[in-house]
């Protein structure tokens, strides 16, 4: 039995969708509540990396995550397993969520129950960085298969995110890839950048990247 | 130095792409020119898998690669090491290639003298789906990093592909795929795919995937 709902979206009516992703940011700030706009390429491991992170902070803060797909309910369900409140989102076939998107699915999600929402967008380098959710932080997670060339070849992702976290170290044996390389790459297209190394599945960074997101939603919140 | 071209891409002015499709393919059959779409998500290894296949059948056709990306030039740099024509097509920012677009890349690489270009779409699993290029065919890599859930996720993708490459098959053992899970997954969605596991790095399973093209470039230009 699914303990989550699935959401199909609407496509957004605004026409100015910075204005709208603004709006909703003052509102999740006025209501406590820090969103954050969790992005990658298909299979870089943000549902991995999302367990790992609510098993750290269920008990410091109330988790729910809102899974974006084009179709399939797979990360709604492991979410779920997890013991925190998901919902699954439809885009419909968008590659992207804009800011009127994640407004529909945050009143879907009843987020006056929570202090901190995830929403995991659509696995894709290159649309979601073009429109603003409205979250409070946006982070990416950057996998070590992937390569370290990567910052080079979609410039504008790498340049909004407030976190980057490179996954997939436990791998790194089988790969090409160089760390210096990508964090220099990384730090030219923008300078205040946080970067962690992780491994979601053995916990490797996992502590460092909560203790950041710990901080920013206090800040948030306060 | 750079030997090869860049390109920047204009926006397309036609209203309707899969005419414009139709009408390049059939200007392809004519002249007798076999072009591959190849596309995926961000590092399965699209340019190590041409690499690859250039270097297995330069010898018997005249191959020309269009390097597709929003930014940077390190694609082509790499093909045109091999001794293949290479040019470097920049999206302006588009996340996909349309069949206005693709025709674009062919008369700056003056098409008239190969029997067999490829086109390495923008990484992307959800819009390069969307948009019909005008190819001869479309294939895909999957890689093994990447999970064998991504048929349920982007189907769209799966099902417009004649041809689903599993690359990276050397790094199985740090990762868990189920390779029959995948096939299952991938026939589900499109019954004639034809389906190679191959390790572009090591060289595994190319010959099987060059066989098939051979007989696609062959069956196309006879």
């Amino acid at each position: 039995m699914k303990d989550f709902k699935v959401i199909e979206l609407k496509k957004s009516v605004f026409e100015n969708n910075d204005r709208e992703a603004d709006r909703l940011r003052a509102k999740l700030r006025e209501n406590k509540l820090f969103l954050l706009n969790l992005m990658s390429s298909p299979g870089s491991g943000k549902t991995t990396t999302l367990k790992a992170t609510i098993a750290r902070l269920k008990d410091e803060y109330r988790i729910g995550v809102m899974e974006a797909d084009i179709d399939s309910d797979v990360d709604a369900q492991t979410i779920s397993e997890t013991g925190a409140k998901a919902i699954q989102l439809h885009t419909g076939g968008m590659c992207h969520l804009d800011a009127g998107m994640t407004e529909q699915g945050l009143n879907n999600i009843n987020s006056d129950e929570f202090d901190f929402v995830v929403l995991e967008n659509v696995g894709n380098l290159v649309c979601p960085a073009e429109f603003d959710t409205g979250a409070s932080k946006n982070a990416m997670i950057l996998s070590v298969p992937e390569g370290d060339d990567k910052p080079l070849k979609y410039p504008l992702m790498f340049s909004i995110c407030d976190c980057v976290l490179i996954n997939k170290i436990d791998t790194k044996s089988v790969f090409d890839f160089d760390d210096e390389a990508v964090v220099q790459r990384i730090k030219k297209l923008n300078p205040n950048a946080e970067i962690f190394f992780i491994s979601a599945k053995n916990g490797t960074g996992i502590d460092a990247w909560c203790d950041w997101l710990r901080k920013e939603i206090d800040a948030w919140n306060k």
